[in-house]
Order: C-alpha cells, then sequence, then structure tokens
C-alpha cells in the first residue's frame, strides 16, 4: 500500500451510498481515489468527498479496472452483476444487500464480532442486514462469557433502510395526517416494502412487515435476523427468533431482545462487558431515566444498550434495550469498517 | 331494573373519560341519568350524551347519592378518595386507574377472560392496565385450549394512554420535527412521563419508558403487565415478561406478543380459536399483506390479532401481534363492558 487504495462506492446516491461517503470522509484507512458509481440516470450528479467534487460514473463491468476496493450497496440485483465483475478485475468487494449474505463461500462479517472470518473470503464479503448488525455486536461479549442458547428479538426499525424515498414517504404521511387529511386518504405507495404489492400509510402507525412474507408466515426480514444470527456467531445450535416491526422513525433501530444464556450472569456483569466491549456504549441507568434513544443515535457510529434486566421468572434470562443508527453501523460504517480492518489483517489484495 | 341505571362518570374531560361518555351513547346497558364528574377547574363545562347537553359538575363526596354505577377515571388518587365514597353510598365503581388493581378485595376483569371473579366484588372491580387487556383477550382462548407456560411481550405503545396533553405534545413535536427544529430543540414537558424528572421528544423516536421505573430496572408499566396477567389468569405460575415502549402514535397499541403453551398446538388451531373467541378480530393473511395495524385499530372495541408464527426451534412456542384502540378496549370499552356485564349478571346492586 504506496499512497492508498483506490475504493469504487456503487450506489452511490442512495441513502446508504451517501453515508458511505461520509464514512470514508472519516475513515483511517489510506485513500489514494474514490469513484462514485451508480444507474445510468443517477450518471453525471455530483457529489463532494473531501471538499473535493465528484461526477458520479454510470456503472459499467470496466468502472471496476484498478480498484482495490468496491463498496456496493444498490440492491440486490447489481450487486448479484456487478460483484464478480468487480472480483474478476482484482477488487475486493463489500456488499451491502443480502444477495450474498448466506452464500456459504462469502463471510458475513461484523467486525467487532467475527473478523477472522475475513481470512476465508474470495474476493467477496457481505455486509449483514441493519437490525442483525447491532443485536451481534450487543449480544457478541455476552456469549463469548456466557454462552448463548436462545434469543427472541423484536424490532423498532426506522424507515431510513428503506431509503431516500421512503423518508420522504413517511414525512409527507405525517405532514398530511397533522393538517387533518383522514388516514383513508394518506398516501402510501413505497411502504412497508416498495416490492410488494400492497402499500400502508407509516404515519403514526406502526406496521410489522419489512421485505416480503417467505416460508411460516416470517417475512425476509425476520429470517434474515435468524440465519444471519447464526452464521456470524457460527452456531446453528443459538435458537433464534424475530418479528420485525417499522414504526415511524426517520432513522435508528431500537430492538428488545430477550436472551438466555448458556451460563449465570448478573446484571452487574453485563453491564461491565457493555462498558468495555467495542463498539458499545452503555447507557442504563433507570434512576436517572437514562436508556439508548432512536433519536439519540443519528449520526454515531456505536451500538448503544440500556434496559438491561434480568427476566423475573426465567434463570439466565436477560432483556435488553438495542439502539444504533441503521444507516451507520447498520449499512455505511459497518461496511467501511470492514474494508478497515481487511487492510490491518493485510487483506485486500490475496 | 325499572327504568335504567344512574351512572357517574368521574374524570369526565379526559382522554378516556370522552371516550366513556361515546362507549355509554352505545351500550346496551339500560341508563336512566348519566352525571359527569370532574375536578374543579373543569366543572361548568359542558359535554354531550346522545345529543342531549350535560354539565359537568364538581366532584365532591355527595356526587354519589343515588348513583348506581361510577366509572372512574380521573387518576390514582381522586380513586384512592372517592371510590369508597361511592360505594358507601351504594355505588358499585369501576376504576380504570392502576389504584386498586393488586387489592385482593378487588376483581380485576377483563369481560372475556374472567367475568365471574365479579361475583366477588364488593363494590370496586378495577379495570387493568389497557395493554394488559388486549393481551389477555388474544391470549386466554390460547390458555384455555393448551394452557400457558410463559408470555414474553414488546409493546409498541401509543400516547393517548398518557392524556389529551400527551397527544398535543406528540404533534406539536413532531410538527417541529417536520418544520426542521433541531433534535435538541425539540420541546418536551410530559413524555416519556409526566410524574417522572426528565421528559424527552417522542417525535420520531421510540422511548423504551412508560411510567416510572420501579423494582428491578422494570418500569411500572412493565410490572402492572406482569402481576395483572397473574392475577386475571388466576395463576402465578405463568411465567411473563415485558417491556413496554412508547412509539410516535396517536392511539392504537401494538403488541409483539411471544408465548409457550403447555400442551402442543398448532398455528391453524391457534387461527381457529381467534376466529371464533369474543372480542378478538382475526387479520392474518402474509399472502395478502394482511395484519393488524394500530390505524385501522382506531375507534373498533375489539382486539385484532395476526402475525401468528409458531417459533422456529422451540415446540409449543408461537408470536402474535395483538393491536387495539387503548382509550376503548384498554380503558373506556373495557370499564363500560364490565357495567354491561355486572348488569347481566345482576351483580350491580348487591
Amino acid at each position: 500500500m504506496e499512497s492508498g487504495y483506490r475504493i469504487a462506492v456503487v450506489g452511490a446516491t442512495g441513502a446508504v451510498g451517501t453515508k458511505m461517503i461520509e464514512m470514508l470522509e472519516q475513515t483511517v484507512l489510506p485513500i489514494k481515489e474514490v469513484k462514485l458509481l451508480a444507474s445510468k440516470r443517477s450518471a453525471g450528479k455530483k457529489a463532494t468527498f473531501k471538499g473535493e467534487e465528484l461526477v458520479i460514473e454510470e456503472l459499467v463491468p470496466e468502472s471496476f479496472e484498478n480498484i482495490d476496493i468496491a463498496l456496493f450497496s444498490a440492491g440486490g440485483g447489481i450487486s448479484k452483476q456487478f460483484a464478480p465483475e468487480a472480483v474478476k478485475r482484482g477488487a475486493v468487494v463489500v456488499d451491502n444487500t443480502s444477495h450474498f449474505r448466506m452464500d456459504p463461500e462469502v463471510p458475513l462479517v461484523v467486525p467487532e464480532v467475527n473478523k477472522e472470518a475475513l481470512k476465508k473470503h474470495k474476493g467477496i464479503i457481505a455486509n449483514p442486514n441493519c437490525s442483525t448488525i447491532q443485536m451481534m455486536v450487543a449480544l457478541e461479549p455476552i456469549r463469548q462469557k456466557a454462552g448463548l442458547d436462545r434469543v427472541i428479538v423484536s424490532t423498532y426499525q426506522a424507515v431510513s433502510g428503506a431509503g431516500a424515498s421512503a423518508i420522504r414517504e413517511l414525512e409527507e404521511q405525517t405532514q398530511a395526517y397533522l393538517n387533518g387529511t383522514p388516514v383513508e386518504e394518506l398516501k402510501a405507495e413505497i411502504l412497508p416494502c416498495g416490492g410488494d404489492k400492497k402499500h400502508y400509510p407509516l404515519a403514526f402507525n406502526a406496521l410489522p412487515q419489512i421485505d416480503v412474507f417467505a416460508e411460516e408466515g416470517y417475512t425476509y426480514e425476520e429470517w434474515k435476523m435468524i440465519r444471519e444470527t447464526k452464521k456470524i456467531m457460527e452456531d446453528d445450535a443459538i435458537k433464534v427468533s424475530a418479528t420485525c416491526v417499522r414504526i415511524p422513525v426517520a432513522s435508528g433501530h431500537s430492538e428488545s431482545v430477550y436472551i438466555e444464556t448458556k451460563n449465570a450472569l448478573t446484571v452487574a456483569e453485563i453491564r461491565d462487558l457493555m462498558e468495555t466491549a467495542p463498539g458499545i456504549v452503555l447507557e442504563d441507568d433507570p434512576s436517572q431515566q437514562i436508556y439508548p434513544q432512536a433519536l439519540n443515535s443519528i449520526g454515531k457510529k456505536e451500538t448503544f444498550v440500556g434496559r438491561i434486566r434480568k427476566d423475573v421468572d426465567v434463570d439466565n434470562g436477560f432483556h435488553l434495550w438495542v439502539v444504533s443508527d441503521n444507516l451507520l453501523k447498520g449499512a455505511a460504517w459497518n461496511s467501511v469498517q470492514i474494508a478497515e480492518t481487511l487492510h490491518e489483517m493485510d487483506l485486500v489484495r490475496v
């Protein structure tokens, strides 16, 4: 690494892509060049990187010539088509879509949890689902200390995970509601899921659907949390179940997480673990009404943990409230952090 | 009951009291007279009952002379002071505050679940907490069929449970947020809990605090769900845990409920139970994106149940999404329904 890496951002105009550029401005990674790629529709638009104006280029296979690291966040179809093109040209891909996540050849990485998995990469590394990442950050220190038998999570997810247009839809619906528009007339064209048939207002509502429905009545988002947890923790025996819910929040995912550990543990010990573990900020003082809040997480890279309680009736049962900025640790920051970790471990060029 | 009951509504100007008047307009209960009571501050204000204008009177002990049924929803302190005055004068009290709920002498009643408990009343019947009621309605048919070993609930609660002023606060914060007011400058004087020291914005946020904090890091709201479930189901062995969260919704509480039954059961059997049980509307068709939504529950008396799924890893483990209008089934309607049931069971005058 003479003078730094050449980095491509695929999907540079999206909600996550924009944050990836911000995270690259803050990274310790040596950077020689940043190339911003997007669909033909967005090509020619401009964006700023460290004060320098960059023109967004149309994504084509040749875009990856001489690229060292390519960060993808432009939808599963784009990753499927172009990630192999990038790898073929010698780039390492960090993919933020779900396309490669469950591929046994592709490491699924949260650096605080399983960076060793990076050693086995064959050119593509998958960034886990936003709601999975923050839960992994919070639970890994507990798993290391006392083992993990089961996880039951109910999420309170922000709309920014559904893209910039979903944020606008929520804001427009909210304004219409405040102006007295009847519920039946609130306009919904994207949420709960752009690719699904029906759309419902999220303003002043809670929608228990993220992504489309799949087997056994679970949504894909719920299956992502279940399957990705087992893959990242490399333990298929952990029982995991999830209920994923979209709430009228712009950014910042919150999660009510119930766990059962294998061995005995105290709330005080969990608090200690949270205070010393990487990437975690403990916010847990009921006497001062201190607990993590979605609004306070915006723009921060850490995962915030609080409301740590022992289950009243069940030994080794604990409840936690876990919050993080879904666009940062849940997406852009975790991707850039993977790139930083690849660099530290000397795994960018293999 | 020659010509009907004389009914008093205590706290007639509040968010719940207003709905109690509406429910009394719709009840099958024979009514001779409705008397609206409130604090001195509200006395003299007017309200309408079945097209007739009623003047709100100041609450004093003598207000209950000749009253048959008194519906209380004006805070625990008012119930503590005035419910015994009403009973002394021969009225039956249905109290919507938490004051008498755990009193062993006071039945805590959800008519669909435990109306038999009314037979033991000594003048006061307690209306359970809003978030408990809807969960009881959904779980009782399952408990009857297959027993209930444990419950873990995460709530998504509306602000109207915190009163009309909390709704206004949320609306004002939301408008300020949409107008670009920075998060630090959003005004919060009531939420998460009027009686607590610190206040936080709820607009575009999720606050994992309802009521004040109590033992073991649980809030009172969480303890209410735990203790009231055991009392209503008359089974201290049911394991119950709760995480109660306020989200930016005006009315309609949603709940992510995990249960373990004692005996085997299928999802199809649970759906059948929900279709035939009293007070429940089954809304559960993933293929058509049909599931309960807070916005759709407003103004309805039923409890809506959907997203019924078997836990992936745990035998007898099931997940449900339970939604109801917290001001109606969670408060005003359940209170009036208790009065109707007292009448049916000939228990108004004992």
